[in-house]
């Protein structure tokens, strides 16, 4: 098969690799019917973080059972899924409490690359969910959002409590920012503040059901928070970014008991304590248990409640997918799909 | 009157001061039937805080009120009451989120120093909460304790949602810390582990409601916690000191989704980002909200349901404060009641 190999910062290459096979009796190989690249896929493009090189590339996926282990029972050959960057049992104690990223088996399955043509599944039954019928081809960006993106901006939304009555600010207008927008939308929020100045994201912030603009960023960004909820701050902010500025931009967003749901991997955050202590909020994130909100993102999807796959402002095929990372460095991509 | 002021690191004085006078016509001057000195007092006293010497001392207080300014409504003279250290209006829209510690018009109700006979106390009608009828003698060290420690503990066991069918775990054996196990055992928590070494402590502990007992601190205590709790942490884990360390052991002692509720004020505190991230806790508290809880909590003490008022090991007329004050930092005594 094709598949995406990072050989070091800045340096993408589609190669022939073997062809996954089952490995575990719980495994499956899927069919790819697109892939993406991540914003956090540029950390190591961009140097921040660094791997064995070369290393493979992805994890967002779905497409088509083609072959499963001995043990896999819920999941059948020919069935349409969509699963998440970590393989869970989805039986253990944490999986059942919604923590499905942190199972006590979880795997990640970016580890063997889902920028391919083919993908290797671990914990098949407790990973993998199945649309309730062959999904329409336009359906497809749509559930490959769902595998990441969606999911992770989702859950950002819930652990900031964004609801009923709620001011929702959102700190980052990438990918999750936005569909965070989108999450906060559906959950009923009453307004919501997307923190963005590219004309292109805003328009896309209001579609999914933005309320307000804000441009300002930082001390600013947090001023105008503050304008714009009697002084208060919000109830619920997303942060979506993952960098020492971002993570106080949002806490100093927020009000006095309310919520912070941070999604952004941290890097190089020190939080400070006693500016923690006072700012009296709610703080809750980390890696998306995207496995916990897949059937209603999956079904909101397939009836065409929501739409997240307009996230997806350029398509390459997969044998270009070099492009796609220098498309969404250089920020002339906001989230790049692989068509396989 | 007399009260106390420090004069710097490990010099307090009781001395003549002015009696306190009405100042804003929202203000309540109350006769304290009792006073304490708080672990939070020693930060000072051991020279880790500064502050313009010499600064009043005391932020407990229950007593008899005896003169209200001409816009107090709900307390009169005569009226036995407890209040917290912060004067809040409870009316504005964080106070009425249950965050009144941090009202948009709080005020520090210590700046005047409540070691003393006499305190005026702002915001009275917001603030104070009266007991139904004038309390018995042997019920006045419980209700100073829900001025600060029970309040704080309390917020803390609430913070760290424990309940029905939760494993707690308490870091920290000082009187907020034991008191936080007596909340969690009140709100039902199945299983609540204290983690101490000192044996007067572990046995309060235990009248309070543990049901174990962690001797170990840092990685082996989290080692511990782990083997209690089949590798996996427990629900919710409350932080009672303050420091870096124990930030990190109630984190680390906390399971993926499950919630830590800290109220030791954090000193040089800078927590790692990377690790919260992956942690997938939820981290809730701060200065806490008191005056949320005090009806509750002068009704729980009032019926002679819980005797928070245990805590008191060591109990000197105001006149003795200094040795009080060597007592605690000596660790002679948890806690310090100073009478009037």
């Amino acid at each position: 098969m094709r598949g995406a190999l990072m050989y070091g910062p800045g340096d993408v290459r589609v190669e022939d690799r073997s062809d996954p096979t089952i490995v575990e009796p719980t495994d499956a190989i899927i069919r790819l019917a697109g892939t993406c690249i991540c914003g956090s896929d540029l950390w190591p493009y961009r140097g921040v973080d660094s791997f064995d090189w070369p290393t493979p590339m992805g994890h967002e996926y779905a497409g088509i059972v083609q072959e499963v282990g001995s043990e896999v029972g819920t999941i059948e050959p020919g069935r349409f899924v969509v699963g998440s960057f970590f393989a869970s049992d989805n039986t253990c104690e944490i999986c059942k409490a919604g923590y499905q990223s942190s199972c006590v088996r979880r795997e990640p399955v970016g580890a063997e690359g889902a920028q391919a043509e083919l993908l290797r599944v671990p914990l098949a039954d407790g990973t993998l969910v199945g649309t309730p019928d062959p999904p329409a081809d336009d359906l497809i960006p749509s559930l490959l959002a769902a595998s990441d993106v969606l999911g992770t901006g989702w859950f950002a939304a819930v652990a900031a409590e964004a609801g009923p009555g709620k001011t929702v600010a959102v700190v980052g207008d990438g990918a999750v920012g936005l569909l965070a927008v989108l999450a906060a939308n559906h959950l009923g929020a009453e307004r919501i503040i997307i923190m963005s100045r590219h004309p292109d994201r805003q328009k896309l912030a209001l579609e999914f059901g933005a309320s307000e603009i804000v441009e300002e960023r930082g001390d600013d960004g947090v001023a105008r928070i503050e304008d714009l909820t009697d002084g208060l701050g919000a109830h619920s902010v997303v942060e979506a970014v993952g960098t020492q500025g971002s993570m106080l931009q949002a806490i100093r967003s927020t009000r006095p008991g309310g919520h912070v749901g941070y999604v952004g991997v941290l890097h190089e955050v020190a939080l400070p304590g006693r500016e923690l202590f006072f700012s009296h909020v709610h703080l809750h994130g980390g890696p998306a248990p995207v496995r916990r909100f897949l059937p209603e993102l999956i079904e909101l999807i397939c009836d065409r409640t929501i739409d997240p796959g307009k996230v997806f402002d350029l398509e390459l095929p997969l044998e270009r997918a070099a492009e796609g990372y220098e498309a969404m460095d250089a920020r002339r991509a906001m989230k790049v799909l692989l068509t396989v």
